[in-house]
């Protein structure tokens, strides 16, 4: 098992390589080949359209998840405060990093503590669903929501990302129950994320009958984790396996598709490779609730709460235009636009 | 409401950047993908190709359209002389800019009154049809007829460019009701048409419905209005709003067939993205009865009357041959003349 | 009507062009987009692969044509016998190029006399067919037939390059009629040919019922006469009507598909852009019985006969080659083997 | 028929120019269209998949192939030597060169004896079928087996590349026949492969009712033998008649379905461009039962047996990773696995 400092040590390395080297997977998510029909004549007030909604409980104001990042070092905690207050501003959501370290470490607790300065947002707690497998259960989803006052949990799943990892824990048999067995005794709903290769219909559908209340896909398109882990390994030999799945994963628009059919009553939430306000509009007249992003949103939370309030309004005028001229006043509207397939 | 000189310098700005900049669409028009069949033997002499119509009362002697540009200032008054001289020396169509500078002042009207130069032809007024939710009715459509002596109204919807201008016109609720009064009451046919973007099947049905004369697809292919605000835009983020654009709409040859489907017995013009007389060719032949052009005549007018005389030239001579090598003699048998789609 | 140094004049240009310029079409031949299934175990000894058949009363000793070209002035002469010991070596068909300056100027029928030296071939007289409108009938095409000692006439149809020279002749009104009349008058077969544009099945099931023994496609995808006539243009605004038909006409590959379907029974020949013997085989596999090329036999012959009979010789030899690999041991198995379409 | 120091000559030939030059073909394998579903929550622990299968009489630990490329020089056997021991190290299987040599001079069958380094390891000889009619029969098939204790004979066709060889033997007439008496008469099962141009259904169903235990489909997409033997020919119209044939053949995963649908029931391996362990895994996925490549591990066996183990370890690693995230947890799991068919 990894101690403290090598846990920290990886988490530094990732987010330097995120910021600093070409991790773009080796495949597009699939929205560019969606486009909406122009509504020449919207029978709308721009400045009327409404994007908010109501998810667990909490008011998003718009559809819009800063998704999964950090947290275990100050740094990250800083991060942490940034994308929260920004988060705050536009009454968005936001999803923390893995807690891992806070669990094993409760003096790092700290870092992803950001309800006191996000008091109304929807926040999402973040755990590895493999750390079931090896020292977790129930007690420490728990204690991962608590102490970040989450309002929902989310076990993210990186089977290919563990395999490329020196360190990783490869041990996945057996644990589909161990997910129903937190879904059913945890005090808040559960969420399924991947952390950028997508999930399959068949997939969804397992996770759906244990009992999680959403799937984020994380599809490709966006940052490959084979690539970030490709930079972190000396041998070239090991860096060229990394480098051989850089085109691995279902698509992000793919994903989306995929869920909806496995599991066509489940919450859908979108990220992997979105850019910008019409990817998220895409998303969700493909079947999504939220378009998350994590690349921008750190890139700009690395230099202020100002710089990731700007950013995200950025994307949420996009947005708002986009819903503007595709003629759809409200994301229910959005929801059963039509989009055209080209290609 | 923006004043006079904000209004000017806003045409100002257009022209300049329409003329120096690189403001194409990220898309196509789709005309590309289509392709005549030769004709090796057509049973025509090439000068017995009859290009001419009748349409609004006028005789037209090509399907040429200079699509509506400008007005409003002295040095648009003398683009749309030139531009007025040309059309009466090949006897083809031509649109007026937006003539609300010269509704709010008369004294501008002077820069729209191209009927002395150009006594034959078929001539369009124009306004933005959003104005009929701000401040205008039939009365302004009514005067923006006459002052022009123009033949029918050209009304134009660009719901997208009023989003992005950071003085944009953005409440477009109801505005077909509007649009089917001045229908109802004005003296001449009124023509819809967008700016860039194109029109949907469903939409063009309810223009129909409401009592507009002809729709111009204007679809996405050729000048991109989000890229020309974008570079009038200061702030990098908003200007990045305006960029995420640039794929928008519905490409002008999809357009097309989009109006004829949802509204098969309306006129159809086509324009956007067209730049040849083969573009014009295909465009009638998919269902269009005039093609127009604004980029390429704005360029030819800043030069002189004999320079745009010789440019509608070149687009005759292109579309005549063409119509000559694919055994079409008259522009019905060039609207019943099978095109391959290719890919 | 163009006097004979004009005339001369005229063809020394087309031959420089050629040699000189990018006179390539923007559209490829289509047959890129077939390849044929290796046969690993082919039950053939590559020496016995038989290329021979009978045609128009001659034994052609592989599918090889020698398109028409030249003829006409002194220099055309020597690349007429070149191109005709060539042939004769290799047992080949040639055609020669338009006859019309040998009719007007019988002093110039002597550059068009090759079967001195070419006792044994299949050879083809040439006259444009849109002269039957304008000053030749039945008796100038016999006259071009016996001074060349010719097996055959074609009649080329050029519709789009006459209508692209400042000295075109662009009378086709009725032209059918008169190629029918050609067919049943003169003593040997005629065959019509396009100069690299295609036909259409229409065309071709009006010029089969006329009684023209054969179709030569000439399809899009090699020589662009629109752009050997932009070359030749002045005027750059006349010089960019020529250029926007650079993607004319029927690529090679569906010519001989629409010829096919349209006049099953019809023989036919393909040309256009076949650069190799790939090329001619796939030809022959989509119903084609002999392929021919301009370009690349000009090439040569504009050094001597011996780099001509190795030109010849190379697409001989890729041509068996390419009936060993697929497994065809003569040209009825190679016109039964299955084409696989890519893309 | 070519002496020693000739056949010798042309495998050093080959040898260096595999190694120096460019000599892909110009088409893909096809399996860059195909695409593994993620398995997001794969229930298997990565360490215990099952890679190993048993294959004529052997344990084959990784469904991996070192196809055959040399012997019959003291460098060719250096190299043997180097790749027979990484095969052993691994526990895969390994193809011998072309072993006329050794047949023809005794001396030289040293350099094809790898037994001795690799004692377990699924090992097959290899002649050209070919030879069957010329000079060979049972017995030289038989003799070749024995020297190099080999499990199975390879037969390979290569009819392309003789045929481009300035000494190519081509007379293939009635080679099935000798085949099949091979097939009947030898103590050991018979293995036919390609060299690079792949097999079509007919072939393969052809051969499999001549009594062939397996077919290796040696598909276009890799190493391109017309373009090896370009690099050989100094004449340059006769290299030109070679590089005619740089996009000729069936890609390597065309072939694979090819020959699955030709003989449903014959044991099917893939080679032919494979470059990584992701390739190996969509091959199985698609029929194969085994992954060979000669290309890289040759560069691999160059330098010595450590890089070779090395090579092979990584693409061993590749697979294993790649069935982990695919879900597949043993070879029958990976080919009942789906893929998804892009384009
Ligand atoms: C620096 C960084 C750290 C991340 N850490 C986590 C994590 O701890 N838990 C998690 O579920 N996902 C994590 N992710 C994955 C993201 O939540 C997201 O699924 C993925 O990056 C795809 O989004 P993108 O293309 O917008 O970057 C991380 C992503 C980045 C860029
Ligand atoms: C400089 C310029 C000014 C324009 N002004 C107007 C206008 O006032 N009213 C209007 O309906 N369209 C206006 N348009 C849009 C054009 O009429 C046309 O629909 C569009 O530019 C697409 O054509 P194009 O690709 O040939 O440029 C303008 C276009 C240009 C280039
Ligand atoms: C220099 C040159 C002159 C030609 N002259 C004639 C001609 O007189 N008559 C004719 O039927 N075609 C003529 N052609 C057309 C060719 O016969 C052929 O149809 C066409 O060039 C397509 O073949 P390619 O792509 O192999 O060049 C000529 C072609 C060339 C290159
Ligand atoms: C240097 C070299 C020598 C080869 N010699 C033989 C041979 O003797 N017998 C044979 O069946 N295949 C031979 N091959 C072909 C390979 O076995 C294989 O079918 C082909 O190269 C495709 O694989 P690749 O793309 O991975 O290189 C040879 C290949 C190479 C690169």
């Amino acid at each position: 098992m990894p101690d403290n400092s090598q846990v920290a040590g990886r988490k530094a390395d990732h987010i330097r390589i995120n910021l600093e080297a070409d991790v773009q997977s080796g495949v597009t998510t699939g929205l560019e080949r969606y486009r909406f029909l122009n509504e020449a004549l919207p029978d709308l007030n721009l400045a009327e359209i409404d994007l908010s909604q109501e998810l667990f409980g909490r008011t998003v104001r718009a559809p819009i998840l800063i998704s999964s990042m950090t947290g275990g070092t100050q740094e990250a905690g800083e991060i942490n405060r940034r994308l929260a207050e920004a988060a705050q501003f536009h009454g968005i959501a936001m999803g923390l990093g893995s807690q891992r370290a806070a669990i094993e470490h409760p003096e790092l607790a700290d870092s992803f503590q950001v309800r006191k300065f996000a008091p109304d947002i929807l926040l999402l707690a973040n755990l590895g669903a493999v750390q079931l497998n090896y020292r977790y259960g129930t007690a420490e989803c728990q204690r991962a929501v608590e102490l970040a006052e989450a309002d929902a949990l989310i076990l993210h799943l990186n089977a290919l990302q563990e395999a490329l990892q020196p360190e990783g824990e490869t041990q996945f048999k057996g644990l589909l129950h161990k997910i129903e067995a937190v879904c059913k005794a945890l005090s808040v709903p559960v969420i399924v994320k991947e952390v950028g290769w997508g999930f399959s219909a068949a997939t969804a559908r397992r996770l759906a009958q244990a009992g999680v209340a959403a799937i984020d896909v994380a599809g490709a398109g966006g940052t490959s984790w084979s690539q970030v882990e490709m930079y972190r390994i000396a041998d070239p030999r090991q860096a060229r396996v990394a480098a051989a799945f850089r085109h691995w994963g279902v698509p992000t628009a793919d994903s989306i598709l995929e869920v909806k059919s496995g599991a066509p009553d489940l919450l859908v939430f979108a990220s992997g490779g979105l850019r910008d306000g019409l990817d998220i509009a895409k998303s969700i007249a493909l079947g999504a609730r939220l378009g998350g992003m994590a690349g921008p949103f750190l890139k700009a939370a690395a230099v202020s709460t100002e710089e990731t309030i700007g950013a995200v309004d950025e994307i949420r005028q996009e947005l708002q235009i986009c819903m503007f001229a595709a003629g759809a006043g409200s994301l229910e509207q959005l929801a059963r636009t039509r989009l055209i397939r080209t290609e």
